[in-house]
Parts: structure tokens; sequence; C-alpha cells
């Protein structure tokens, strides 16, 4: 099952690369803040960039319908009792979303930080949201998605006057299981380190679709 | 699969039964605080009630040697690439567990609000813990977890005046997919809401352990 998955995300991959498309795919446990944080994304960027997105829940629309409300293009996918996207589901919802050339396609997979580590969509780079209210040991708990992430968000660090949570705890952990990880921290709500964020976004996205700059594609 | 784990979920009722005990399978979310939850909890009540502990995880024993700390009996399942606990692993952990007659056995499964809910471990209830920053729509998000447990513990809600959660939506959803699921709100942290749910946990281990007290088993 793996095996064939792993095909079919190399031809989501392709199908990617075809269109000069940057495919991110998004994972966290459930709740904390994915959808928050990529409302807050598209609003913020949606001038500069074409985004469009992937929701994967178990039930219900209510994230397409805020994602929707930012004024993006997005398709819902409903799992069922499934825990996760597969390559052949996020082929098929890209058939329907039919993203532009050279944009950028947010994959939000279902909350869930232990399946969605197995499966390869065919996207570009892997993104973990970690909330500090989770506690600072998640990365060592669940190693097989932090392992496997380009870029860990440490997401409400609002709360962190509240919590107890160890921001150097919790990065030298991620690093143990993944030493090249990088991490910012932010938080959706208040806005604080959207920035960082939205900059690492930019240069991804312009390593993928900016042909006119003269790079090089990855 | 579904079929086979079935059938040994009823061979451990069936164990439970025969050692009159209570066995309660507590899921959550990562991070919602069903360890910390545990420690408190056996602390508080491990003078009245025989309590132990069987802990899933897909790696690290830290949460075993947290709640080995509050003096209590407990192994560790370790689940590798697994989301969940089955009834297989739960019977070899009992074996090695070897729990007391009249006694409570808690079994923490791995943080995880979709696979869990699938698979019967033979537990005489089914506890979910949500915690409110993951925000009030979880229920109608993973609705198969909420669906098949008896009680929702509302965790964290010493944090309630810093995040948008309201208390009211989310039990409407509880009950949208549950109608008699019992809510209990508390803080781990702080301890409020604490003495409603080891009432919970009295009444239940009385219809299960209490013969002397001249009540019926369940």
């Amino acid at each position: 099952m793996l095996a064939k998955n792993n095909r079919l995300a190399e031809r989501n991959r392709g199908w990617f690369a075809g269109r000069d498309i940057l495919a991110l795919n998004v994972m966290s446990a459930p709740g904390a803040g994915k959808t928050t944080l990529l409302e807050r994304t598209i609003r913020d960027m949606g001038e500069e960039l074409a985004i469009s997105v992937v929701e994967g829940d178990q039930a219900t629309v209510n994230d397409a319908e805020r994602i929707r409300a930012t004024g993006c293009q997005v398709v819902q996918i409903n799992t069922g009792t499934g825990c996760h996207l597969d390559a052949v589901m996020l082929a098929k919802g890209l058939q329907e979303l039919n993203p532009p050339a050279s944009s950028v396609v947010v994959i939000e997979n279902v909350g869930n930080l232990v399946c969605p580590a197995l499966f390869d969509l065919g996207e570009g780079a892997r993104i973990v949201i970690a909330s500090v209210t989770e506690g600072d040991d998640k990365p060592i708990k669940y190693p097989h998605m932090f392992r496997r992430a380009e870029l860990m968000i440490l997401n409400k660090i609002d709360l962190l006057p509240y919590i107890p949570f160890s921001i150097e705890r919790c990065v030298a952990y991620a690093r143990e299981v993944n030493p090249g990880i990088r991490v910012i921290k932010l938080s959706a709500l208040s806005g604080a380190g959207l920035e960082e964020w939205y900059d690492w976004i930019r240069q991804r996205a312009c390593a993928v679709v900016g042909h006119d700059d003269g790079r090089e594609l990855r």
C-alpha cells in the first residue's frame, strides 16, 4: 500500500513541477492552529502570491469554508474514518482545484501527528506545526513526523506566560530526531513571528515558481 | 483485522471482569494532558483506589517514568510507526502489569483523535480528553472518537481567559454526535474541577469492584 502511494506521490510531484507549483504539506495534532495560520497567511500574502488550499478532515467542510472566506480557492477532502491524506486523494483534489501555474498549493492534512507522516503526497516541503500548549516533548514522542519535516512551526507563543513549556527543550528534542530542522516561533492569533514565516514561504516559492528572476528550480 | 481485534477485545473484557477490574481507555490529541491528569489523579486517589497504568506511545518511556514516579505500577507499550493500541498489545501489557483484583487499570492510548477510536480494547469505559486550546470544533471534526466515548473531559480550563473558545458550542457539538456524552470541565494543572472527575471514577469503580457494599456488577 505504501509502495503504491509512493509511486502516485511521485506523479503528483511531477505534476507540481510541470506547473511550477510549490506544494506544502502542513501537518499537526488536532487544534494546533493549521487553519488559523492559513487564514492569516492568505489574507496577508494573497496579493503577493497565488495560494490555493486542499483541506483534509475526517468530517465537516468547516475548514474549507473558513479558507474560502479569505477569497482563496479551496477543495475539501473528507476522509471518513481515514486518518491521513494519501497521494490518490490529493491527485483527485488537485483535478478539482486546478491551481494556476506558478502558484502555491497548501495541503492541510488531517490533524494527526502519527499517520500522515508515513504518506508522501508529492509535496515540495513538509511542515509540522506544534503548539506550545501541547508540551515540549512532542518531537521525541512522535519522531516520525518531526524527522521528515523540513520546518517546525511553534505556534501559540502568546500563551507561553501561562503554561509550563521550554522552547529550548522542545527545539533540542526536535534536533535530536532531525538535526537540520528549521524552527519558526509564532502566534497566528497575535501575529508575533509571522514575518519570518512569510519570508520562508517567499524564499521557497521563489525557488520553485520564480523563473523570471533567473533563479534555478530546486 | 478489526474483526480479529474485536474478538480479542472481548477476551480482554472477560479478563477484566474475571478480576473485577475497571478498565478506562483514555484517548486524546497529542498534548491534551492525559499524563498530567493521570499523575494528579494517582497522587490524589492512590490511597483510596489501587490504580495501575498501561502507557501507549509511538516512542520513549517518558510517560511511564512520570507515572512510575507517582508510586504506581505501569507498563509502557511503544507502537513504533503504529498509531493506536490494539487488543493484542493490551493483552500482552496486562500480562506484564498483572494488576491486582478489584482495582482500576487506566490505559493511556497513543495521542491521536482518529485511529484509536476504531479499536475496541475491551475497556469498561472510553474517555476522551479535549483541551480547550484545541478549539471548540473538535467533536464534529473527529466524530468517531466522540461518538463512542462515555465521558468528555474538557481540560486546561485555566487557559480560557486567554483563548477564543466557547464551552457551550463545544458541548453542543459533542452532543450532536453523541447525545448521551457526559462532560466534566477541569484543569489538571490548577486543580479546578478535579473533584467531579474523582467522583466519576469512584462511582464507576464502585459498580465494578465494590462487591462488599452489596452493589451489582454492571
